[in-house]
């Protein structure tokens, strides 16, 4: 992700700086719109150049695809997508650990937070960001997930009640703010989280987990 | 809850059906009012009576207690609060189980389902709502929990990461509707949640689970 921070950063030579600055202002606006109607799979990035009166070359330049868009677009304070890359293909035993320990400690933040409450809350509304949402991490988290667990409908179903546990854990933290898993260190929950998640992707169903 | 709705039924006698029809509908009113302004907390039955223009003897006529008033006001399509007390009281090993089949059981019916989405997205609101919902669950639903898990503050985080795991099944499944989670046989969640449930609120988390 720094490496693309840096490229944003970089973006165009100097003397270009406002219009690129602009043009890459209106391709995250035509990018909001276009996801907002469409939902997130059916929306392409050559609907949203043209939308937003640029060449599609112009999107691939600021944009590495559709998910870095997406997220560009909804301000997310992470990237789970990529995130789920890194985890998956670290020790198998610390999956669960990660995936918990990673969400944690990116929102951390003051600011990172209150961007997740607002998405969890988009996510949770009955207007059209509810399906964007749901179509994105289906796309990008839960079918990486699912396959990691497996690939069958059983794993899709771990995958969902991994995915149950952790909305979970983010809306009684951050949004409920229930005490006292508001306040509880980041790595309390990891080590009290992970080895659910662990067992929801990997574990044995007809085993007693106690 | 059976004796209850049918105390509620058979009401008052029939020539003051109407006026106590009346009585009963202004006391809700005035409660929803009073939970809104001042939360579960400090919303106290005689200053709902007092609202409603009605004697504080009239509110206990009609409803138990402060969580059955709660409730009523809010169409709770469960009383999680009850649940608990008759849940904790059965076999120990089985608490998980039966915390999860009694949640999804009750909520099989599509206009219960429709009414718990109304109230999650009022408890995930910024506004009023989201204090009382916590201020009730808090008091009538993680008390008996923590209790039950042992009492200490190790026990109240662990009761609130079982209702973190419960609060995002019912998200996934009845929200966000994810598949295959949202169309899954309640019995086939119960035998794979309730373990997690069990785990988080009596298992030795210095142990693996998997």
């Amino acid at each position: 992700m720094s490496e693309l921070a840096e490229r944003r950063k970089r973006g165009r030579p100097r003397k270009e700086a406002r219009s690129g600055a602009s043009a890459r202002a209106a391709i995250l606006k035509a990018a909001a719109e276009e996801f907002a109607e469409r939902g997130y799979e059916a929306a392409s990035l050559r609907a949203i150049a043209r939308r937003a009166g640029v060449d599609s070359a112009l999107v691939h330049h600021y944009f590495d695809d559709k998910a870095d868009l997406f997220t560009a677009s909804l301000e997310a304070p992470l990237r789970p997508d990529r995130a789920l890359e890194v985890i998956l293909a670290g020790p198998h035993d610390e999956i669960g650990v990660s995936i918990v320990r990673f969400l944690l400690e990116q929102l951390e933040n003051p600011k990172a937070q209150a961007r997740m409450v607002a998405i969890l809350r988009t996510a949770l509304s009955s207007g059209p960001g509810s399906r964007m949402l749901r179509e994105f991490l289906t796309r990008e988290v839960f079918l990486r997930l699912a396959t990691a667990a497996g690939g069958d409908d059983d794993a899709r179903l771990r995958a969902n009640l991994a995915a149950a546990q952790l909305v979970g854990v983010m809306i009684t933290r951050f949004v409920l703010k229930l005490e006292p898993i508001a306040t509880a260190p980041a790595e309390d929950l990891a080590r009290r989280v992970g080895p659910v998640i662990q067992w929801h992707l990997f574990g044995d169903p007809s085993q007693p987990l106690a």
